[in-house]
């Protein structure tokens, strides 16, 4: 019987999410949008109409940090797939509202506590893992953070392990936005998740350890494809936080490219204090967050896309041997970001990061990824999905020992 | 009969004031401090102990912006000078209380409406200048923006007048802390007021009319005694507003020094809009000004002073010619950040900004300044006022044709 999907979120992600949803609708049953702001569900609604599809979509108001409205609400619809693309905030909520109606769920970042900025890694380890069992007990599938980084990532990693090498010793995820959106300063996602990404210790898996560094405290030139020689720096990321798990005896890193700019102003911003999350008291007397104040006077990254040019160069540098003789390789993507908001309205950020889990979701939807227990991308088989991904709109490269070539 | 002098504000520069008016206690009846919150007042008077002055110091709590509030207090007490040194925004109301109960009124800087950035010059004529006429009918002594800058350096303008030159060509004015704080980044003083100095278009009068530009347009390196060669940027300053009036045939400028450091972070911080005094509203619905979470975040100017080095330098640059012979004089203080802190417990801005409205009340009480209206520093005579600020600390230092010598 084909399965109903509720996307809860209505932010740039799930703008995408839900333009893929109604391109393959014929994968699915019905399809609904839920959000705080239920407005914001129908702006995505009417976006998707002036792309021309016609399949029904429902909207609906929903405060996703109570689990039991989301249980509520998954039993109203009857859903049987939750994409979980709202706030970084809300995921153990929504995760318990599946486990409590056995609906599937879906994420593409991992928790966080609004109060606490880069927990003790393993990240996964203080929030979701704790669910495993609960997971399994209730026969949930549940497939923890599946976008582009983490997600698809994780999937080149497995990839590399399935198909090139017995023996993986390092993982290098490399992230390139080389895209400008005209802008003086804004980021490509909710600035609060984005700063927050970046305020705390950076934390790598090298030589079978967790290491730590400060953010931009270590930084290479990279000489990526399409998008040419870039910098980027040792940066704290969700996949790292799963894939050291997996791959214990391979070093585990994830770099952010980054221009000067961008550096300047988060140097800024940081020392000031302003990228805080602890709350600060005015003169007047008004207590105040200074990370949110620094997200309400950003550009909506929503806003950028219409004039977003340029591309996106995401992939995995794998080393490892096979049978004793060493190699490597880089598994990418490379995104426009105007060919993102032609097709769907959005800048290539969201567009990676928000066809993901709609890949993800067939792949439940069919039976294929329909696991019934908690896991992350790497736990799961790559090919089916990046051949998936690559029909979505995705398309996976791979440079190895024959040259550069298409999956 | 001696006169009761009332301080209204506990800021640095009311620190500053308060601990000159104890010193020179004799000039005086008895010394009031009044402030919104009484326990800052009571710091002040606690620091003044310190120091070893016994003289009598009455504190009392007072909401400046209620002008009923103040005159009550004025009557209360039996004030009969009034140095005000809280807030820009109080000014309309403290004066208010002092043309009601015939109070002399002093302040340091031009009253500003909490939501306005830099309105149409002169910037008098848009508040203070319309009390005028009550404050010659009253009898009431007004004397305006008696700090250093504007204040002094107006004085300093005057004195080129009465002794070097029949016709003056220009006024620049020229403001260099070559001081240290040891900081990542910090204001000299409230960061509110100073932020809002520079948000706005920067206004010159040259060629007998306003001209306009923006902050760090025009930079001009100057070599000055003491602080050596330094770049100094066309700012707008209040002195600039009401020395044209006088000097109508003259252009005045007003030239603020800063380090590429200090550029950048109000660069970043201006163009993010996070020195707005319009209020943002952050994605939770709270109403937030952003320049005043930019002042939470940031020191307090007070707490800079015990680790304070260096020098200030601000002077005039008058040029014009004495019957029709050209010249030109300059006119300036140097001051020292640790020994302020060391006699009065403030950084060297404060003590520039908070010694001469005393010297200012001392003229008052003696009635060589008691002219029963509403001035600016430049319509008095120079010479007693700056003798009389080399005996408090602030000796005046002149550049002529003679060479560099005291006053």
């Amino acid at each position: 019987m084909a399965k109903n999907v509720l996307i809860i979120g209505a932010g740039g992600v799930a703008q995408v999410v839900a333009h893929k949803m109604a391109q393959n609708a014929k994968e699915f049953g019905s399809l609904h949008i839920a959000s705080r702001t239920v407005a914001k569900a129908e702006q995505i609604i009417t976006s998707i109409r002036e792309k021309g599809h016609s399949v029904e979509f429902s909207t609906h108001p929903l405060d996703a940090m109570d689990s039991n409205a989301v249980a509520a609400l998954i039993r109203k619809i009857d859903a049987n797939i939750v994409i979980n693309v709202g706030s970084s905030f809300v995921n153990m909520t929504v995760l318990q509202g599946c486990i409590d109606t056995g609906a599937a769920y879906l994420d593409t970042a991992i928790h966080e506590d609004p109060a606490k900025i880069c927990e003790t890694p393993p990240w996964y380890g203080n929030y979701e893992w704790k669910r495993r069992e609960a997971c399994e007990k209730a026969g949930v599938t549940a497939i923890l953070g599946v976008g582009f980084d983490p997600g698809v990532v994780n999937a080149y990693a497995r990839l590399a392990e399935d198909e090139y090498f017995d023996k993986v010793d390092s993982i290098d995820i490399v992230d390139i936005n080389a895209g400008s959106h005209g802008r003086w300063f804004a980021t490509n996602f909710d600035p609060e998740i984005n700063f927050r990404e970046f305020t705390g210790t950076v934390y790598a898996w090298q030589g079978g350890k967790w290491t730590e560094n400060k953010m931009f405290e270590v930084g290479r030139e990279w000489d990526l494809p399409v998008v040419g020689k870039q910098t980027a720096y040792l940066s704290g990321h969700d996949e790292v936080h799963s894939l050291s798990a997996r791959y214990k005896d391979a070093d585990v890193r994830f770099w952010m490219g980054f221009g000067a700019h961008y550096i300047n102003v988060f140097t800024v911003l940081q020392n000031l204090g302003l990228l805080s999350e602890k709350p600060v008291k005015t003169a007047e007397g008004l207590e105040v967050v200074p990370l949110k104040v620094v997200k309400a006077v950003l550009p909506d990254p929503a806003s950028l896309a219409p004039d977003y040019q340029g591309k996106t160069c995401i992939g995995d540098l794998v080393k490892g041997s096979q049978d004793g003789k060493p190699g490597e390789v880089f598994i990418y993507n490379v995104a426009d970001h105007k060919q993102a908001y032609e097709e769907v309205g959005s800048q290539g950020i969201s567009y990676t990061a928000g066809v993901p889990p709609v890949a993800a979701a067939i792949l439940v939807a069919r039976g294929t990824w329909d696991v019934k227990k908690m896991v992350n991308v790497e736990d799961l088989p790559a090919r089916p999905f990046l051949e998936l991904l690559g029909d979505l709109g995705l398309p996976t490269r791979v440079i190895d020992a024959t040259g550069d070539h298409p999956l």
